[in-house]
């Protein structure tokens, strides 16, 4: 089969590569319908984030059973499956409290001697434990299927921003980042309840779609001044809730910076900036929360799909274009150069 | 009257200052009764929290209204009152919502121009936003007088503690910090219903205290070895919720390690290590929150002290000497020293 394979900093390549195959009774395999490239593929990408070469990548897919092994019982061949971007048993103690990201047998799509998702097959571990059945009709729906992929990742991952920041009926929010995950929590905020959702962007583009998903103000400036305008926008005050979802230094220090007294960071921004833009002494005069971190999204699949089913969630408008999978490279060079937002891949 | 007044590092004394009195109608004269020396005095004594030469220094006390303001209508002169340790207007909406501590109007005891804990009488501004009235017969005892001068700072800075690293019924907590703040931390652990309280610390007389306030286990490791030992006594898992109560670099390092992945660490510690103990990446790989802060005393006393009254919690065993006010600096030099863990000021 065919499959994205990362050699190093700027070189993804789409190479030949084993068959995926059930190897354990609790396998299964998927054939890919659509994939796409996170923002956090990037890291990588740029060589800020180690991969060994030749290792696969790509973490976000949903397509069809092609096989399972003989202990899987939850999907069966034929079925239209999304997967959230890591797996997990679904029987751990941490599992079942909803934080599967913490599973011991868990494991990252692209690890070394897995699959990743940008490619034709994938080898699920753990298939019961991962896999959520998507309804069958919606593989003739396009713009459905494009909203469900958003599931793998990052709107599982904008919702866990907008729980972790505590986002509340009334709150006043406010999203650093404008990327698809900073998108999407605009998406969450909403959902929530929020009041008033402030996002900070400055790719009209990228703002058009936070304001079609709820954001009643936007901020294009940065740093201090980007403090200063969402004080003026607050009374002074500042956000209840703060969704940070860039993942630098600068993007943690405005989010703390912008949180209210007594409010929360939400943070899902991959950090790699260390803990230099976490201003602990802010934090403590003022009681501002940090929480966050890697969303656990198969705990969250099954309330936001019955939402995006139900129509009254669309996360589709954050792909902005589409390649074939010979076109993941030219994917990756548009969206390192902010050309492309989010970059779908279909087969 | 007489008061203490720090003049630099290693260098409080006890000497004559203005009497307090009443400058705007909202202000109340409070004789002090009963005073103490915090840990937090010491990051001053030590010269690691700057102060103006001659500042006054202390921020817990109760004592009897002696003066009140015209406009003051919650206590009358001749009432036994609590003070927290910062007053607050009680009228904002950060009062309202329980936050106190971020009133625009408030202000921490010894601050430059206000007078400190640590005196005969003290100034109290919007004395009907700030102080607490206890009942009358307390006066007359010494151990419940004792207990009731902890809601000023310790006993509500280790609730605000709990509260904040999600203590619940059944949970698994860790407190790092075996001074009062972390006793204390123990106590309102326990009274919120936590199974099993692992204390960090190893002076034996204080986590004697810990056993009696609660704590199931003691670790007297410190570092790594204080990390393993935890991890041991939790299956490998850590704790569900972890107070941090000292406010190194150190022990913000600890905590975070000891913390359960989708824990919260609960830092009321006063920073003075920077950021540096905080482990970003490690927060985000297991989803431990950080939060706490400045209490908010004047929130939980009404709560607080419900309880302590009714002798369901005793936080006077965290007090371990007293002096009268001449005896003052001596007691800065046993906590500095780490003989005494409290000293209590009587007048």
């Amino acid at each position: 089969m065919r499959a994205t394979v990362i050699h190093g900093p700027n070189d993804v390549r789409v190479e030949e590569v084993p068959d995926a195959a059930v190897r354990t009774p609790t396998d299964a395999v998927v054939r890919v319908v659509l994939a796409c490239i996170c923002g956090s593929d990037l890291w990588a990408y740029r060589g800020v984030a180690q991969r060994q070469p030749g290792q696969r990548i790509g973490h976000e897919f949903l397509g069809v059973v092609e096989a399972v092994g003989a202990e899987v019982g939850s999907v069966r061949v034929g079925d239209l499956v999304v997967a959230p971007f890591v797996w997990s048993d679904g029987t751990c103690d941490f599992c079942r409290e909803g934080l599967h990201t913490s599973c011991p047998d868990g494991g990252f799509w692209g690890s070394v001697g897995s699959d990743g998702g940008q490619g034709e097959a994938v080898r699920v571990p753990y298939a019961d434990g991962t896999l959520v059945r998507l309804p069958a009709e919606a593989a003739g729906d396009e713009r459905l299927l494009t909203a469900l992929l958003a599931l793998s990742d990052v709107l599982a991952t904008g919702h866990h921003a907008a729980l972790a920041a505590r986002v509340r009926p009334g709150a006043t929010v406010a999203v650093v980042g404008d990327g698809a995950v900073g998108l999407c929590g605009v998406l969450a905020a909403k959902r929530l309840g929020a009041e008033r959702i402030i996002a900070l962007g400055r790719h009209t583009a990228r703002t058009d779609i936070a304001r079609s998903f709820g954001a009643t103000d936007v901020v294009a400036e940065r740093g201090e001044a980007a403090i200063a305008a969402v004080r003026e926008l607050t009374r002074g005050h500042g956000a209840h809730a703060v969704l940070e979802a860039v993942g630098t230094e600068d993007s943690m220090r405005t989010a703390i910076s912008i949180a209210r007294d007594g409010g929360a960071v939400g943070y899902v921004g991959v950090p790699h900036g260390g803990s230099a833009g976490v201003d602990i002494g802010q934090m403590f005069n003022r009681n501002v929360a940090l929480a966050g971190g890697v969303a656990p999204a198969r705990a969250y699949i099954p309330e936001l799909l019955a939402d995006v089913l139900a129509g009254t969630i669309d996360p589709s408008p954050v792909f902005d274009r589409s390649v074939t999978l010979d076109g993941v490279p030219d994917g990756y060079r548009a969206m390192d150069e902010r050309t492309a937002l989010k970059v779908r891949i279909t087969f």
